[in-house]
């Protein structure tokens, strides 16, 4: 086992009927910004739970914060913040709602140009308070220190991450997950499913408990994700299929472990490119990522075929890795999702190409061994 | 799943030599107290090590706190803390001298009797600032806010909780373990398979996640402990054991599930007692429990049968509970363990008879159900 350093300030408030609490959770002198997306939580009746509890409070809104959130956007929020001098941010929505707050926290107390925490990886040493109701189980926003944005003006997609961004608390009410349409709610789940996978699928360095606790995140989506697909509104299933999204990515599964993140660093790629969904984007290139670099990453998926899908155990571990291989493509179609470049309209070449040219032109190299280069990662989309 | 609230503040640092990271944790203006047990960290070199990383810090020393800590001895410390203006505390050592170093913490702050806090519930507001650097692995008490205290005088055990005394943070150096006696690490494999067992053996509120987490403890420990025993310096198998302890009780695997903990109280009772050590004290009893209460925790140990045990799915459940229950003692076996009280030259009549009167006079009502009476406790431990 790796060494490793671990804490995380956040307070989880999990359950039915949750959203009322936040009003415990915020000094009252606080002058709050509440953000959010497109105003789903408007329909769903989330805003109007979220304003009721902060009766008495300071607050206004920035909404208009867009899946894959935008620096443009966001730069926006920023100076409402300073202007209005905000001194708290809670972000009522998904991933990407959060996501654009931390970068909002950050940038708003950040002196230069803020695009360097993106681009150079600036520090981050100061960020205004933040807090989350959190309504879509899928990027584990709620509980770590990590933020992905987008620009507009160059297509590009950035991760940074911070200490000082991790929500003060984080409200999950998992039957605010009811009424999302199928796409999110399977977008959650393979996501979910592929951050366990960046944390799980590398080389062993002998860290059995965090595997098993990886692979009982895999076991518990295969189980509960059908289940909520036939029917949204079960609770127990919506609350197990969240918390396996928090738990995804709260750092718990991979601590002195070994991390990849492969996968989503080219499928940002794809989604800046072609404005494919996070989640899309996933299911596409795990599986063609794991068949190029299958024998980096042969322990552990064997390992995962035994404890995840029954397989024999005496089977030549290259078989047992390709039994998780298409079990786990299997999984995404039974979800309804596509796992091919093509069926979303789009040349694998071609997209192999432009992803190439990037990450050479950035001297990008990824995976858990530093060994995925511009042409390994061509080979990868090309097959996709 | 439940409704639950989680925070944790308490760092936890992790791995080879990292002893020395203690003098970046804690401020320099602190007074510090370090506490700690019998001498055995003098011996192995830690108190050195401590000594070392807090070279031109202003501290002192307690040294003498008991295992089952006592708070008679705990008094004696406090009165130290109060007349030094002690305004950090440091546990160097097992559960025990960091459960008492916790009591410390809030009984030096508290006002009226201490010993209100344990007989009471009286409740904490403030606490000196704590931490540890923590050399067993076994109470998971370096990551969590409880602790368990003993009254010589009334030959008494009790246990309290209070956010305000989770450690600042927790150094855990596994290579600090490699000079531990054999019967301390068998009771820290044991204490942490009974901690899970309290979490995880209830009914079932359809939290499949945090049972395959618990039962991945589980598996860890059935792999990782009698590996400990043949080889007490490897490496990863020590730090594979510490984690599995500290996860075993920070709370991480019953979030949302229900709890138990009757073996823990009527061990406690044992060692008050008899001066059992905590660690055989459940060996002794958790399987005679699980015999007296088997028809309420069938469906948990069933499923344990199945997922750990390898047990076929399609076996009564009735015959999967007495597989789990087997198996488990076999494993207290295999690990040197006695699991009979006679075995320890107790009748066990007498002591069921005492424990009975004991929890009778106290109005005792143990159990996730709340039907462990005193009369269902004195079967359990006059079978045991």
């Amino acid at each position: 086992m790796n060494n490793f350093e671990f804490s995380c300030p956040t307070k989880i408030i999990f359950g039915i009927d949750t959203i009322k609490k936040i009003r415990d959770e915020i000094s009252h002198d606080k002058k709050i910004l509440i953000t959010y997306g497109g105003g789903s939580i408007r329909k769903n009746g989330v805003l109007k739970q979220v304003k009721e509890a902060l009766e008495g409070f300071n607050y206004s809104e920035f909404g208009g914060i867009e899946p894959n959130p935008k620096f443009e956007t966001l730069m926006e929020a920023v100076k409402v913040v300073k202007e209005g001098s905000y001194d708290f941010l809670l972000a009522v929505g998904g991933g990407s709602v959060l996501d654009g707050t931390k970068f909002i926290a950050a940038a708003s107390k950040f002196e230069g140009d803020p695009w360097d925490i993106l681009i150079k990886g600036a520090p981050v040493n100061d960020a205004v308070e933040l807090a989350s109701v959190m309504t879509l189980p899928a990027t584990g926003s709620e509980m770590n220190c990590g933020a992905v944005i987008s620009r507009l003006s160059t297509k590009e997609k950035f991760a940074f991450m911070s200490e000082k961004v991790y929500p003060k608390f984080s409200v999950i009410d998992p039957q605010t997950t009811y009424s999302l349409p199928e796409k999110q709610t399977v977008n959650g789940i393979v996501d979910t499913y592929t951050h366990v996978m960046e944390q799980y699928a590398t080389y062993d360095v002998n860290t059995p408990l965090q595997d098993q606790w990886a692979l009982g995140i895999i076991k518990t989506l295969i189980e509960e994700g059908p289940k909520v697909l036939r029917e949204p509104q079960n609770y127990d299933a919506r609350a197990n299929i969240f918390w396996c999204a928090t738990c995804g990515l709260n750092y718990w599964i991979s601590l002195g472990a070994v991390q990849d993140w492969s996968t989503h660093m080219i499928g940002h790629e794809l989604t800046a490119l072609y404005g494919l969904d996070h989640g899309e984007t996933l299911t596409i290139i795990l599986p063609s990522l794991w068949r190029t670099m299958k024998k980096d990453k042969m322990e552990k998926l064997a390992k995962m075929a035994i404890e995840v899908f029954g397989a024999n155990e005496f089977l030549p571990k290259s078989l047992l890795a390709d039994i998780t291989i298409k079990k786990t493509e299997k999984f995404f179609n039974k979800l309804g999702r596509k796992t091919r470049l093509k069926e979303y309209g789009i040349n694998p070449k071609e997209a192999a190409a432009e992803i190439k040219k990037r990450f050479s032109q950035r001297n990008t190299v990824l995976g858990e061994r530093g060994n995925i280069t511009a042409d390994v990662a061509y080979e990868i989309v090309a097959n996709a």
